[in-house]
């Protein structure tokens, strides 16, 4: 039970985190596309979005990594 | 059953966390690629956004703790 | 199962507070981008309305936490 | 299955109360942004259906608060 | 088994009510941002439609406390 | 395994009927919004539809009082 | 098992019922909107249409009423 | 065991067929929206279509009557 | 078993039946509706393809006989 | 569990063959409705399609009686 | 369990193969309709693509005849 | 087990290859119907991407036939 | 349980490979259809772009067979 | 239960990092099919973007090796 517990935060986690990546990512190369003139400061919006998205899922790997050191 | 319950808890809050600073982030990047000139505007407000959205699933990772707590 | 119940209602509640405010950030957003002068106005309506999708959210992390007092 | 049952009831009242509210307020905003003008009778009508669309989620964390204490 | 139909009642009896109500505010907000002269109407309308929503999710939330009754 | 059998009847009725209700309502608000000069015909629509939809869901409501009757 | 088999009847023709009768009802009503000079036509078709999809469901629920005979 | 397929038969030919005579009726309806003058053959068409869509869910309802004479 | 495996070969083969018939006869009512003066060769095709889209599901109706005919 | 087994492939066998039919020829009804004079190539192409697409089916019939053979 | 194997291979090869090849059709189809000159290419790419999208679901097939030979 | 392991690989890896073929050729149809000039070109990017597409369902059904080689 | 194991890891990889795939070569299609004279560029592209979606399916499938290594 | 837990990670991560990759590698042929000439700067940020998104995916494989490594 234990690693099947492990196994859910990690895959779902992955799921989380790459999805919502690609969310901002693919909004980020919309913008850059439409608006080439500002390819910057979207660049910059996304360094701020990906880290803040991100926290979440890195905080439930975490949590998976407690619970495989409890095997 | 403990490592199971604290796993679902910090899945799903990692799901809601980064799917919704994703939609947030999102609509920061197409608001500033249509209108640039307010873009400072609408960073103020997705940093308003951002912790009022993960707010809820940081609560439901720190009842993860309290949960692995009791292992 | 004490703990699995407050499982799931720490990482619905989760779900539900994330992308309520998500959905209502994101209006808010939208509508700045098309009518930057209303701007205030928006921000007004969009605090007014996150406290109240996170009512019951809120309220179901209580009852996580009335749960979880039990075991 | 005390426990369970309070937490099922609990954690969709809260995705009810906190997608509807979401909704109507998501209205409001749009509204707001295209007409301006009729902002406040907007808030009026929002104000009338938040507490319409939140009276039986509200009643539901009732029967929750009910069955938790029979446990 | 008991407490477990009483929450299934309740939960969605209040995610049909909750949503059913936002539907049809949505619907009211939409006709008064287009056609803000008819705003009287249009509320009358809403107001007709709420109760004849909700009829069906108040009967099942009268079948709940029945259960509850039993328990 | 009766209270079971009467939520489910109870619930989904529930859901059948609010939607419908919904359903029904908005489509009336929507046109009496596009042509308000025939409101009231569209109101006599409304009131021929919503018994005609709520038939079924109040004769499910009736075989849950018939189950409940049971146990 | 019967109640359950007769709930199971019960609530699906209700959904299949009430959500059939609302489409048609929506169609008439917004056929009405865009052309109010058939309206009378419309009328009819919907009055047509309602019982052939209605027949079913009630042929249903008249099963589910021969299910509870048995209890 | 043979009411529970007793059941499920009958509940989905009714989901079946009253969707069926929906979509059916529903695009009659748009029909005569957009050209009333072929009204009648319009008609014509949904009156062939309609027993052709209910063909195979009246033998369904034939099948739960036949395992109903089995109980 | 036997009843329950009838069950689900009936209760699958309205849905197709009855689905696929719904989709072809909205076909034919929408090419009727723009163009009527081809309305005679739509329903030419319309009476070729009804009877293929309905082979499987009969040829499924006679499994769910057979199939009944071991009980 | 053989009953089953041919149930399973008998009732899916059905839906896909049954959908595929539909849409080769809504797809013919629409191409036919744009275009009527080439309505004979369409015909052609329809003919070719939906033999394609009922073969794997038919195939699964065959599996079917192949299975219900052993019971 | 050796026939339910060979039952659930066989019936999502049968959706599979009977889709791809509608999807396929239905693109041939429109198509032809929109450039009726081109209408032998386009078959051409068809009868390369057929047999490329089935292939798959004939070997799944196969081995449902290998599973049902050791029945 | 060993049966029912083979028929899910076989099954699944036929779903993904046939739909992943039906997405590219129905993407080439939809391009060469736009633009007949550069038919060739596409047919060149569709015989690359198809066999990179069905590389990885081709392994499955390789790791299919190696589970069943064990039965 | 090792098989079926092996079983899951290989067919989830086989899907996500060949739906990855299938979009990339989609979107290069579409490309070249729209732009034929950057036809050289978006194939580049897609030749970077294809084995980085491939990277994490084929690492999926080396694990599937390190699980049957171990049967 | 160990090689299943290995089997969900490894197959989830396959499932997110395969589409999360693919989602950003349209974008950048999107984007460079509209504006061929930023076509450097898209590719740059699809440079970024990816690792970003492969990121999650790869330390749940690592977690998969680490699970298979108790086995």
């Amino acid at each position: 039970m234990v690693f099947l517990a492990a196994a859910i935060v990690a895959s779902l986690a992955a799921i989380a985190g790459a999805f919502a990546v690609a969310i901002i990512v693919r909004a980020t190369l919309e913008g850059a596309t439409r608006q080439p003139e500002i390819k910057g400061s979207l660049q910059t919006i996304m360094f701020i979005g990906v880290p803040l998205a991100e926290a979440l899922p890195i905080l439930a790997i975490v949590i998976s990594f407690l619970i495989l050191g409890n095997a």
